[in-house]
């Protein structure tokens, strides 16, 4: 066993791999090159147009064992991921790993072929269903929870190695360019899936949107993409991206909004050249508008906007308040329409947003990132990845990434949630080490981490309440009463991957 | 010695290296994975803007023997391989290579350096005095001149190493971002550099015009330059990008513009969707003129224009003739202007344009390319890179890749000039193999290659004048007499190198 810096235990192996404990946020180093992809030959009159799905798996060499690549921009509305692994389960394939960005509740789909033996391991994020069936122990191996940008180093490092990525393409050419802010699957950019064009051995782009060539504003290139498949539906539209993305009017969440926008404002950092990022909650959006109000009537102008996109970024760009957007996943309708108009509205990949091994990524241009928590501890760690029962449930995504690169993250939450505290003494899982989380901010007032602590007069004189971490916990502990520790079994079930390839903390099954 | 399919003999190894014979277009296959990038740790908060081009030097390790790589979009206007020469000079480094996408007149600055042995080895096109220093013998090593889609395969094989490429920016931000079609220096594009930047064990990006984060629209990102460096001026604007690209009014050349336009009628390619490059040359726009006149008056909408660009495309795409433009070199202030401006006018880097080992390049999708020539002979050869007094006098550049990948490759070429012929029985150096060629055409006529030999007859209703090669050459020696043979010694002054990394031809030192 090894005991990493955050205090938690794991073995030094598990299953052939090196579990290497995490030390601290910025000093792990990479050694040597980056893998290459394969080269190839490609002579005018090559055809990459096949008639299925299934000629594309054929073309793609994908046999027993081999690891898949997808992503996850159509969210909850991709047909995509479940195809192919129908498929792939027709044709005989087995033991197959799903490598993608994220898996949602729409791939319960895939519980068949699990129990079958189809997909035997996971190397993401789940939701829903196969959340549970993980936390059940039902998989043989450990699933592999990484950040964006540790999902896009792990490809560059050859870590992970994707033997074939399936590209849901909004919109494609025969020869491969993609397009992701046109056709009726539109998502505005694919910045999850550069990853998969860089790396993978094969990428097969899957269109519901053929368009003669070239197809553009190119988000892959042709150079990068081995064979292009026309299927009828991508997935359901109305659950791509949201319709709107609305702003809360939950008079708990604004008073979040107003003590978090307050934190920012007495950091200092809200000068001309701001750049931000929240994600999509109704609370990260009513910071934003804060934040904007104060942009506005201060006469200040932003750099960017970075992460997922919501059209809330956008009215900001066009209105001058931000001068450019970095988008790895547009949100909302308004974000993706965006992303293929505005010039300034720029479509990133995981790596250029997050990867810590290249030679630099956006996250370390950030001054300040609003992020959510399932829970955070008196030490600051943060966890997404575990509900408060020990149960699976999410993605770490870029939560651990921006952290790490703002000069301020601030972790917005509601104190109690359905009752149970959601600060507390430890968090059930580490997804953000505290060493980069630098306020948390609850609807009881705000607690401060030691880079900011000297912001805490500023905020009281502004009439907001700041205490320690400590005693925001006992305020919450003595409404909730403390909550019962769950008891683990010693298997485990999930690995947290920190955005460096050490561990932060493994999820055990839970006994029953 | 060797004899490569071409006839031309060379020896199988010259200075420590194998010079593979070239055998056809199309089937020399690439093994295994493109090298990658060597992977960094770059945190939030670390530096990369250095004071001046020493100590991005000093920072980049750069040694004796190493090599460096530049690009050649600034053209004759270009300050700063020479500055960067001199520095290294200066700091007393030696036996340097470099490996640019091109050298222009401008370079002969570099000489002394060169005579000196700061400079021992160049591994690009050359131009002006250097050429003629190679030409004299004034090197102990062959110069190798690859084409623009050979220096990307190279590049992304690994036989060619670059360790520290030098990347003219336009405009730059502090973090490395790189804008090509803004500032005193703006060249709309920088395609050659691409490669550089995907592939260089170091990246300093140099500009004249340092901007706030984000510098965009992005030529080449952050996430691949490690580090910037301001400088005072980065050239001559006057002489980066033409004022212009003016149509020629020479009697001659519109007259070999009618029979090319011609012949891409008669191959029947003039329909919706058409593609299609020509160079910036007199004769090469009056094609496009008129070419756009066919488009135009029968109501069709071609669908890219590729290459390096002029405003004639520009024209052209803003007319709606052409649904796109891949520009990997911008020619004039009009398409340097475009390329910011216009969504459709895409940078392609040299990768994207030419390598054949990728997943498919775009020269892959030209229907026709407009080609010049110094000499062409009876098996269609071209030669670009040898006067006919067998001195070294210019680049490959895109000349063999588009021919390669276009399906009606067009060379155009006075018959005649400065009394010497242009139509022989044997090219003093092959550039370009003639089996990738299409169409002769002179103001004598047409000479069509076997894949085209049937539209000769349409061509001969249309009142083109249409005949052998050989009866070419026939005509056009009894004018000049037949050209008398140069004298060359046995040693090897530069290396032709196909696009596939195999040897086309050698040009040896002429004898005295």
């Amino acid at each position: 066993m090894v005991k990493n810096s955050l205090g938690r235990e794991f073995p030094a192996h598990l299953f052939g791999r090196e579990l290497r404990p995490y030390g601290d946020p910025f000093s792990a180093s990479p050694k040597g090159a980056a893998v290459g992809r394969p080269l190839r030959r490609v002579n005018p009159g090559d055809n990459k147009l096949l008639g299925s799905l299934r000629e594309a798996i054929e073309a793609s060499g994908l046999t027993d064992g081999m690891t898949i690549g997808t992503h996850h921009h159509l969210r909850n509305g991709d047909a995509l991921l479940n195809a192919v692994v129908k498929e792939i389960a027709a044709m005989g394939i087995r033991d197959i790993t799903i490598a993608g960005s994220s898996v949602h509740p729409v791939h319960e789909a895939l519980i068949p072929y699990i129990r079958d033996g189809v997909v035997t391991r996971i190397e993401c994020g789940v939701n829903g269903g196969i959340s549970r069936m993980v936390s059940a122990g039902e998989l043989d191996l450990p699933i592999i929870t990484r950040t964006h940008g540790g999902r896009a180093r792990a490809m560059s490092t050859g870590e992970l190695r994707v033997d074939v990525a399936f590209v849901a393409a909004p919109t494609a050419d025969p020869y491969g360019n993609i397009c992701a802010s046109r056709g009726p699957s539109a998502c505005g950019v694919v910045g999850y899936a550069h990853s998969d064009a860089d790396y993978a051995h094969c990428v097969v782009a899957v269109t519901d949107n053929l368009v003669p060539y070239p197809a553009h504003p190119i988000s892959i290139p042709q150079t990068k993409v081995d064979y292009v498949v026309q299927v009828e539906s991508l997935g359901d539209p109305s659950k791509i991206v949201s319709t709107t993305t609305r702003m809360t009017s939950d008079p708990l969440a604004l008073q979040i909004a107003k003590y978090a926008a307050a934190v920012v404002d007495a950091a200092g950092l809200l000068e001309n050249g701001f750049s931000f990022q929240t994600g999509a909650g109704g609370a990260s959006l009513a910071v934003a508008a804060n934040v904007r109000d104060m942009l506005r009537s201060r006469g200040l102008t932003g750099s960017f906007g970075a992460g997922g996109i919501t059209g809330y970024f956008v009215e900001m760009l066009e209105e001058g308040l931000l001068e450019a957007l970095f988008d790895v996943q547009s949100f909302d309708l308004k974000a993706a329409a965006s992303a293929g108009r505005n010039a300034a509205h720029i479509e990133m990949g995981a790596d250029m947003y997050a990867n810590p091994f290249n030679s630099g990524c956006v996250v370390n241009n950030l001054d300040c990132v609003i992020l959510g928590a399932r829970e955070i501890d008196v030490s600051f760690n943060v966890n997404v990845n575990t509900e408060s029962d020990g149960k699976l449930s999410g993605n770490t995504g870029g939560h651990a990434d921006t952290a790490a690169g703002a000069k301020l993250a601030i972790v917005v939450a509601p104190s109690i949630r359905a009752r149970l505290p959601i600060i507390r003494d430890q968090v059930t899982t580490v997804s953000t080490p505290g060493e980069t989380i630098d306020a948390v901010v609850t609807e009881r007032g705000v607690a401060l981490n030691t880079k900011y602590e000297h912001i805490g007069s500023i905020l009281r004189r502004r009439g907001v309440p700041v205490g320690s971490i400590e005693s925001l916990r006992d305020e919450v502990y003595g409404i909730t009463g403390v909550p019962r520790p769950i008891r683990f079994s010693d298997r485990i079930v999930g690995l947290i991957e920190y955005r460096d390839g050490t561990i932060t903390d493994v999820i055990r099954q839970v006994a029953l």
